[in-house]
């Protein structure tokens, strides 16, 4: 593993969700006085705001828009709450161009009263309704494989190999796949499917952040890079020796982390970012 | 999926730890009566207790002794720590052979202070160094895989196939895989390799519960049959089409239904089991 460390913040980007308590102006401020380069707006924190304005306030800032989180959730038993799914992400679609990114993560969904088979079905005619919509807007779309622990109503989607297989079956420049360390560090596959990812030029995002012994809650208690068991450098050696080059997102959804104060947790990230990713 | 329901509890076992607060006479007296065929031992249970009489007393109960849970844990960075968990497993197997089952459940373990490839590693080596005592003793070692959520600090055996390429590298009758709907009900290549097991003659355990949503405890919040999302009737079904006609055993750990009235519980069990195994 001859993997260096990063020597600047060139390529650190995060996300909004990561300093939840700041609102999008404040953490735009702040990331940028620290010398972040990117950002990854969640559609939260667009709430009550000129969607327009706001791309235009980050990139004064200096700041990338690197994705917006987020569409999918595609899978529902129910026809009109499918319906409701794809009009939701046809907002996010128009939300996404008119902040000026050129990519939206997908959490792809599921519904645990029917079959992982009927929902990844509803997650493929999903992403093919939506797709001719992204590509006029010019947003591409990253199916992000979740961890199977969210099986149940996150998303179908469980494995990088998943994602790959979907992928290819589209074709498309505007479908890729979103790696997230969090997600797929346990899976013996990893390396080969990154690599499979690369040769088909789909890896759009690369998500970091740590696995934590013991994790405490479901979702919240996501670890920052080094506090957890997730090898992080040798997963970001995959990733860019699979060609990309892209921004390195933080992605922290943490309720300690959301309790301390956010100037320092931002510090945090940049010292951790600097020895672990 | 022409499954149909089992029609009797003729291969109903239920696990020590389902009714955790019931001690192992109380348990074995309740399930005889109930008229549960097979139970499966955690060690715990047997603690203070004489562990030949203690498998005698089950006979006589009409119980089939299924298997001891658990073994395993192999791998730690600390050599010595190695060492104990290798006699650990000894003891293990002694208890087995006493108890009169010939099956051992390996739940493999995992050191979140070292690399998944070094843990599978040193659960290699450690099975291979016990397995001709567990020969001697006449007990088959099951690899269980575990839930990925578990890759931390539980096992680095995170997937069916991972155990059936272990299992094929050992190509011995006294090592097989444990299939846990719990752990794998999300992998899209379940049904294929639960059928590689079966070509193995190595699918050696069949274990039920169901996943809720939500899940709110990481160990000990597994549902009852049919409250979850687990399609547990199909996944039998592939498990008997891969030839398999063991117990069907139900190992719950929910400190909600720990709280219970056990008598009502062990009701509970059975009427589920009949509407959704």
């Amino acid at each position: 593993m001859s993997t260096l460390p990063v020597t600047d913040l060139s390529r650190l980007c995060i996300h909004t969700i990561t300093t939840k308590p700041w609102g999008i102006e404040e953490a735009a401020k702040k990331y940028a006085a620290g010398g972040v380069k990117g950002i990854t707006v969640w559609r939260d924190a667009l709430s009550g705001r000129n969607i327009k304005q706001t791309g235009e306030m980050l990139r004064q800032q200096g700041l990338e828009v690197v994705s917006l989180c987020r569409g999918g959730f595609f899978p529902n038993k129910e026809p009109d709450k499918r319906q409701a799914a794809l009009d939701d992400n046809r907002r996010a679609i128009e939300e996404a161009f008119e902040l000026g990114t050129g990519l939206i993560v997908l959490v792809c969904g599921a519904d645990p009263t029917q079959s992982l088979e009927d929902s990844r079905k509803q997650i493929r005619d999903g992403i093919a309704t939506i797709l001719p919509e992204a590509k006029d807007a010019g947003v591409k779309l990253a199916i992000e494989p979740l961890h199977p622990m969210y099986a149940d109503t996150r998303s179908a989607i469980n494995t990088i190999a998943q994602a790959n297989d979907m992928t290819e079956a589209f074709n498309s420049p505007w479908v890729g796949v979103a790696v997230d360390v969090y997600h797929l560090w346990w899976d013996p596959n990893l390396e080969k499917e990154i690599k499979r990812c690369g040769n088909n030029n789909s890896l759009l995002a690369f998500h970091i952040c740590d696995w934590k012994s013991p994790t405490l809650d479901f979702l919240n208690d996501r670890g920052l890079m080094g506090e957890g068991c997730i090898p992080i450098r040798k997963i970001r050696s995959w990733v860019e020796a699979a060609g990309f080059k892209g921004f390195i997102e933080v992605e922290i959804f943490s309720t300690e982390y959301w309790k301390q104060d956010q100037s320092v947790f931002l510090k945090n990230i940049i010292t951790a970012y600097k020895e672990y990713a």
